[in-house]
């Protein structure tokens, strides 16, 4: 078999300037997904036919190899004419050609094997060549869609678009799914005969069925199980439901491997994650990018975590965002902490809540509860950070770095200002200014004195 | 034609000292969308029987013209009742009179069009006038529903309540949608005998159709397309299921005039709200009231922006809060940001995480990270203000303004304490505390001495 | 009748180190659910079935008084075996015997009541003893399921098991929900006659019931009104959709009791929490544990409520968390306000955005709106506690207490030293750090002076 994805079309309703199958299901783009559907396959003669943005689209398959592609010169030639710009891939080619719409994303490889299976059966059992066979589907309403028009032996006569069914075809109910087998040879006697439609002036790939049956070819359609597969994604909306679909799969398979998930309807993890096992997640929750999640961590509501690995009984606690770092074993992070671009938290250390971390390495056993910004700073093991501390670490032109030892104490309210170095069990008293660095074992304290005026307070408050 | 809600009734069933008609659907009385459904219409003639809480039901309508009340005097009349207190507003009206209730807020304009052409349509093929259309649906389980009875040619014999219904009519599944066109000669002819219901005492106006078709006259009844159209809001369960379809037609509506929509389950956008394109809507995001998202705005995950204008390509970073407030063209909120009370952010400014900013006027490409309060602030363009910055505007009895010029660095932790002045390019070291104008230009420094004390760091740690 | 639930399974499709039953829906063990449904019951013999992790299975139990347990020696001996483990339970009972599965946890009470009542109505009507009665649904898509294989008269003839059922029975859509009636007399007969599958070598329950069936007694299937209910949990896909079930239960409850709740796909209340009416959810809310929610109580967008009480009127802002705490009558909280450890906000007060309160008691109309950590403190009432303040409660060593008066105001960015005390009408100057007491009505400052130098602050930014 070899497989044709179409990816030329323009995609109008979805009023964008970037090209449909651009558009993006769980942060990859629609065709992405088609794509590792044909690889699943294992088919090793792969093309596309690129045409609007062609160049864009050529980046969804950046670092793939052994892919060709074929420009559509009309990206609004219609469908036949796509198969026909790709001539050259398929016209000497003696067995089946897959056609896929890159508007597809939904169609599952195992349904596009037993398709292949089929006409396998059909060729053993009935002994004929199944010249197309048609994906299609069940649809209780299928306004909208082309319908399958069939003989009484089940033989696919035509298919026909909604606008062109007569009363009765209207009420046909089994729709094109948009995906193809072709018997190259069958497919090329009859591709040069298409005729232009008369509403549109394009050539559509069912004329070319319509083509075959005419010549007594078989044709036949094979029904998807699934009805969301055959699901076309012309507009937003659907494209907002197709994600739905795409999410869903997603968690069905990441909880029968053995991870808790909680209302998977509020839940967001991209298909590039992993979750080692026993890993709970509440609602709310996004996992994205190319995160690695340790067996039995949890990830409290509505947390994000993003490009991030967490560590084995890592706990996240609610509203946290940790993106680009990493949290080493038992650590416990949040509620409403933020952890940013290369942050790595040592093993049992606590970061809580309203506070940022950037660019920093923290200890093992480091404790930052409440309302600290760390920001390019190396924290030694067992070191407490008080509430309202902060690493100043930009002095209105430059940035620079920060390094703290081991059992450092840094008192509340207190001002780290960088490049500066404290010793290992330095003590900061709160409230103090240290722009300077602070030897092992020292206190280092800058308070002004505390005054008294007596009925003073009294006096300004009332 | 003429229009007349009914929204007389209590809602017992709500629990609430409220009117049920008053309970809100996305931020709007349910009786907000009836009127919407109505005025959609262009009826010119509308007419509100109330009778609970008569003055608030009254105020959904503040500020339209041309409507008239009616005051039902008993609330628990009926429906018969209720049209019959609104006698004056058809008696002598020789057209249609649209008669639905305040509690039907999904029923869509275009059905109700659907009805008006039905009827023109009897009228002219059929020969007849039709006396009363009811808008019905078919329900694969009916119960608790009154039932559409009828004869072999389709015409509507009775509504039957479910409690009267014999078990033949139990098995009925048309239900009636409480929403009706009556031909006003003759619902003037029948209304005077509508005898009260045994059960309950209540005049029904579903009695006057009985009594139509008794005499006669054509009453027949018009499906409606969509199941959820006819469904009534009966319980407070009911209206979060409302809730649900109103909200996801606002959604579809956006999503289908090309802006990106993410699991739409969790989203909340009011009908007010404009987006003007290619905005990009994570999970969890509420929009609500007067707000205005200009093109390419992306709104990320839980964010809530409330009566706010974001403009061009703003990027608003998860669980921010934006209300009452501008954001100009290319800033960046969040995540963790709260913007309130007539906030303006200028183009290109960033504001962080843990930052609030009330009443203030940010200048462009101004940054305020990290943890800071800038309260009743105006701030000039490229200023900086540090992390854990705080204006102090408040002494324990008023509120004081600060101004901050062009190109301020403001160090972190400092405390900066209205009213003031600070000229541009003023410097203010981290950690001071300033109550004194600083002039253009100038340092500002206000800090104890650093003080090291040998040893007792471990000391005071061991 | 007496009931008896088999606990003793492994459930290794939930690949989990954690026995199948004790797995969580909405935070208690699937198990506990059906417990309640059986004490719904007011059965007063109750035995549970015990094996894998008995230890861990009988503590959900802890407390619950005239149970019976019984070990299970092999956990994989299947249904019947259980039951035979526990034959002491029911050998000479002469009434009927309840058997429903610890992964059953969807199944109403008044589903079971109306099982009881079917067979009083057999024996009255058909003067038939019915020796089981079996709960079962219908099922669109069967596939995976037990199917109950009936005669023309509606007799159960035997339950086959997907793997063992031919092409006729596979089209049957009527399947075994695995929650049996028995007359334990008749099952006495036949239990030790039920032979080990040729397949997995279990005995099963539902072969007793072929036996009986065999004899000639009487086998019925009652069918549930709603699907869900015989549901089986047996994977963690199916966890969550059991768990959504039993969501959607409780806020239907809720709502249809006075309360209103915005987007309930969203939303997560504990069973044990009481929501006292008229109080407003907004979307991605959790109600947590036991919780009581006064009336007209609003929780805002995201929050989180843990075993706290909120009084009367109290309107919590949107991501806020609330853990073991009390709110009073009329207080904010929030947005994004941390309250936890037993702490108490008098009524009126206002904790504002990125504030954290721990273990402290603050008094009637205090605010502390903005960026301030309160440990351990004791604040009085209208006092009033600045942007930035920190209470540092702990020294590197142990934790203090601070105890604040009435009418205080700490001005912002100050930080008090635990232990501590401060008179009311204490003032203590913004960006002071305050180490000793104050007493009442004297303000207390200290801050070093502010010093300029003239043109420095340019040169450090051009």
């Amino acid at each position: 078999m070899r497989a044709l994805i179409l990816a030329a079309g323009m995609g109008s309703r979805f009023k964008s300037e970037k090209a449909k199958v651009l558009h993006k299901l769980m942060n990859k783009p629609m065709l992405w997904y088609v794509y590792q559907t044909v690889k699943e396959l294992n088919v090793k003669d792969i093309a596309v036919v690129v045409g609007h943005q062609a160049e864009e689209v050529k980046k969804v398959f950046e670092g793939e190899e052994n892919l060709r592609f074929f420009h559509q010169k009309n990206p609004k030639g219609g469908t036949a004419d796509a198969v026909l710009s790709a001539i050259d891939f398929w016209r000497d080619y003696q067995g089946y050609l897959l056609v896929i719409n890159g508007d597809n994303p939904l169609v599952k490889a195992q349904t596009i094997k037993n398709m292949q299976r089929y006409i396998h059966l059909v060729e053993e059992y009935e002994k004929q060549k199944v010249s197309a066979l048609i994906l299609s589907s069940f649809f209780p309403d299928p306004t909208g869609y082309g319908r399958v028009v069939k003989d009484d032996k089940g033989n696919v006569i035509k298919i026909v678009e909604e606008k062109d069914a007569s009363f009765e075809e209207k009420q046909i109910r089994e729709i094109n799914g948009g995906v193809y087998l072709f018997y190259c040879p069958h497919l090329l006697e009859v591709i040069f005969s298409v005729s232009p439609s008369p509403a549109s002036g394009e050539l559509y790939l069912t004329e070319a069925i319509n083509l075959m049956s005419q010549r007594g070819y078989t044709v036949r359609s094979f029904m998807a199980e699934d009805q969301t597969e055959v699901m076309g994604v012309n507009n937003r909306w659907e494209l907002a439901i197709a994600e739905n679909v795409i999410r869903l799969r997603i968690l069905e398979r990441l909880a029968k491997e053995g991870n808790t998930i909680h209302q998977p309807e509020t839940v967001w993890i991209e298909p590039s994650v992993l979750l080692e096992g026993d890993v709970e997640i509440e609602p709310g929750v996004a996992i994205i990018g190319n995160s690695r999640l340790g067996k039995g961590v949890k990830v409290g509501k509505g947390s994000i975590v993003e490009n991030s690995i967490l560590e084995e009984g890592v706990v996240v606690e609610p509203y946290s965002i940790i993106r680009d770092s990493t949290v080493k074993k038992g650590a416990i992070i949040g509620p409403f902490a933020h952890l940013r671009n290369q942050t790595v938290i040592g093993e049992g250390s606590h970061i809580g809540n309203f506070v940022e971390v950037k660019a920093s390495q923290i200890g093992s056993k480091v404790n930052a509860k409440h309302l600290a910004y760390i920001g390019d700073a190396f924290i030694g093991d067992r070191s407490n950070i008080g509430a309202g501390v902060v690493f100043a670490n930009y002095d209105g032109k430059r940035k620079y770095q920060s390094h703290v030892g081991e059992n450092v104490f840094i008192g509340s309210n207190s001002l780290i200002i960088a490049p500066i170095k404290l010793g290992s069990y330095a003590y900061i008293a709160g409230g103090s200014v240290i722009n300077k660095d602070v030897e092992e074992g020292d206190l280092a304290v800058a308070r002004a004195k505390m005054k008294i005026i007596k009925g003073k307070g009294k006096e300004k408050l009332t």
